[in-house]
């Protein structure tokens, strides 16, 4: 009668042999996305959301603490606003869909669906801005936005992507310089502290700046595989939107200026990285700062008996009201099928509870982050108990998920100063290869070509650079750069 | 040097001689929006915004205590899926945006714009839903969608506009019914209790539900000039949506069934209800729960005093630990254009602090929603009774502003049995014009071409009803309808 459905995943292969079909086959299985009949768009769906929501709150909570407003543009931008900036719209002209018919009329003017926001917000802040009291404009947008790519993965390329987008204008360069690092300093730390994800933070090169910018900050984290995942960036936009957009002000001494401005911005990529990072064999591991649910209450029941299940909603409504974020799984499947259930959504901590445990007065408490049998990964809780054991297991597991990947970059940043160990750790995705560099695009080039790695971020040099040459080419050297292959 | 920049608005006209005008200019003045460069499309800036984020907050916490979560679907919606179910597309075709072109090549297939998402979240449950055990799919979505309207208004109706979708999927017609009518009372609470706003719940009529539906359901709130404002509807989409979009699923006795749908919708709108309803000639006046700032501290600072100002910076920083939003104003504008300014803003209350007050231990506490020198309107309250009484003010207000609309609604509700007098009443915008009504789509056709006004809700007959005739038309009476004309 109806057509067949599309069989859900049931498999997911192991992590060291494909991190790629791992990865895919976690985020499906895991529900946090399906593939949609719109080419490279992805369905969020609720388990994928949770974590976004709560990424979204760490986030926003610290733009508020540093005097950020939200507010929300257009989507639509017309083309010849667009092409005003021209260094900006050849960055993105070709990534661009374009609305052409509105209703049943052809437009006179294309309009192309935001691939950012900076020449929407660069047109209002013109109006905007009158004088030097107006300064600083501080202002978040959460939005979608559309890049047309080619090859499309959930969460780290996709056509359609969540994100916020910071846009601000200051009075001086030195006010919005200092934005740019402020707002950098917030993505690490989210992405060290919420989602666990350790990164290194530094300059981009030439030629992975942002369309327009003076100067492009990031925070890169590294993969399993070895390939650095970009999971934030903070512009220094100078005054080049503001001399393309007019957004200028009567200063205090009564002269007319440009104002400096800022772009930042971080996408649901970052939970990208956090399911590469942190995930293993049995699917999920979710740090309990972004997990939606972070302890599953598993009744085990034996036929018909209803005091345990009683007892297992009153322990739910209990954890709840202590701040929680709990499920109840009273679902009729076995328990052996629960666990591997909410172990492959990556919930954090298990709480069992069955006829003998409610006699005794205790419950199993089983964490995600420790394999079976490894020493902590299982105990039993006195009930009452466990409001305060359950917050310190969330605390011991969210610092041991981080330690972990903490160890795996440490163990993958490499400096080396010959030439041929350098390419060869390129190639063979070592991680982080950091050298002393000429910062000269044509090297750069050259080493992308020969290797697949680019710089990921620069550094100052060390002391101990002085009169250092470029390991890459061996021109003078000008800064240390971290070179990898990337997503 | 730069060209010269758009002036602000400097007055608002009287809201009783020209309403349309008046809102537009609070809009503007108030800096709730802006217009855009792109037709039709307004920017929320954050004052507007700092609304949108609490009527969010408060309808995600009734959507999550009653069970749904969120996700998030594609903005583009493919032309074939779009043509599937007939009436829908017939219903929304003509308001389409439609990308032709991605980067710089022609797509095979028109992509849509959502103007509502039945039809990509369709297709979505068919592929998830598979057991009795799936159901019910509660789900919600925070979304832009785009209808291409020829006549705009902030908030109103603009080409882009903000909104929740809520799209669920269950086992049985009953179960699905006492969805819609679940969320259509969650809508009347949000409206009443955070915004103020009174509103009639009913169904509409056949002419006015949504494509697709068996039936709609809506809230309807009052304007000033008489016309009705639907502030939010829910849609029982009986199996039309998963029969065309094959949500079907195997039931517990094994045959295969097709799911029951329902989808229900607010969007900014609500924000303009609120303008409307609770503006004065002074501007804006925002209930408590949706203001995003609640109080504002006036330093009355004269000369280089820095005393007054460091301690309405304590009081400021008090007042925050406390759980209000509070604004300092440490502008160096006159107390007066302050005063005007904030009222124009509408922020609930005004905390007025100079070096008298600060000897004699009070704050000078004043009430947006009174009349100066009304009784109460202006209070002073001792430093250490601030916060009992700021939260005590705020309630207050809170009561006052939807007395105030509550009054007029019920003032505005007219029943009447004569036809003439019925149509009169219709003309003038009396407001709610409640009639005997046969239910039929062609007597409200005639209505609407002689008066310009429609039925806004249906409800049942009343039991002295029994036996009466269309007050509109003669034919026999099967509901009561309140007519009135509409936004």
């Amino acid at each position: 009668m109806t057509q067949e459905k599309t069989p859900l995943v049931k498999e997911i292969p192991p992590k060291k042999d494909d991190l790629s079909a791992w990865y895919t086959a976690v985020c499906i299985k895991a529900e946090l996305v399906s593939y949609s009949p719109v080419r490279g768009c992805v369905v969020l769906r609720p388990a994928g959301f949770g974590m976004w929501e709560r990424l979204q709150a760490e986030l926003d909570a610290r733009f508020k603490a540093t005097g950020h407003e939200n507010a929300y543009f257009p989507l639509l931008i017309p083309e010849s606003l667009l092409k005003k900036e021209a260094e900006h719209v050849e960055g993105f002209a070709p990534e661009v869909a374009w609305v052409t018919h509105g209703g049943n009329e052809k437009l006179t003017e294309r309009l192309a669906i935001r691939p950012t926001s900076e020449v929407i917000i660069g047109v209002m802040y013109a109006e905007w801005l009158q004088s030097y009291r107006d300064l600083p404009i501080l202002i978040n947008q959460w939005a979608n936005v559309m890049r047309w790519e080619k090859a499309t993965r959930p969460f780290l390329r996709t056509l359609e992507f969540l994100w916020q987008e910071g846009h601000t204008a200051h009075a001086s360069h030195t006010e919005s310089v200092e934005e740019v690092h402020r707002m950098l300093e917030v993505y690490r730390e989210v992405a060290e502290d919420a989602a666990g994800v350790p990164v290194v933070a530094g300059e981009k090169s030439a030629s992975e700046r942002f369309a327009g910018a003076l100067q492009t900050f990031s925070i890169e984290a590294l993969m399993p595989d070895g390939k650095a995942l970009q999971c934030g960036t903070s512009h220094d936009l100078g005054q080049n939107f503001s001399k393309t957009y007019d957004i200028s002000f009567a200063a205090e001494d009564q002269t007319t200026q440009f104002a400096w401005t800022t772009s930042w911005g971080m996408s649901w990529r970052m939970l990208g990285a956090l399911i590469m990072t942190h995930g293993d064999d049995r699917g999920l591991r979710i740090p309990p700062k972004l997990a939606p649910t972070q302890l599953v209450v598993i009744p085990i029941v034996k036929g018909a008996d209803t005091v345990v299940l009683e007892a297992a909603r009153a322990l739910t409504a209990t954890l709840r009201k202590a701040g929680f974020r709990v499920k109840l799984d009273e679902s009729d499947k076995r328990p052996g099928n629960k666990f591997a259930e909410w172990e492959m959504r990556g919930v954090p901590l298990r709480i069992e509870l069955g006829a003998h445990d409610l006699e005794a007065g205790v419950v199993t408490v089983v964490r995600r982050d420790l394999e079976k049998g490894e020493e902590g990964a299982k105990t039993i809780v006195p009930l009452d108990a466990l409001v305060a054991r359950a917050s310190e297991f969330l605390d011991l597991l969210g610092s041991n998920l981080y330690a972990q990947a903490r160890h795996f970059l440490d163990r993958h940043t490499v400096a080396t100063a010959e030439r041929s160990a350098f390419e060869q750790s390129c190639r063979e995705r070592d991680g982080f290869i950091d050298i002393v560099w000429c910062d000269r695009p044509e090297c750069e080039a050259r080493v992308k070509a020969n290797t697949s790695a680019t710089t990921r971020v620069l550094r100052p040099l060390l002391p101990t650079d002085d009169g250092a040459r470029c390991v890459a080419c061996g021109e003078p050297g000008r800064v240390r750069a971290l070179f990898a292959q990337s997503y």
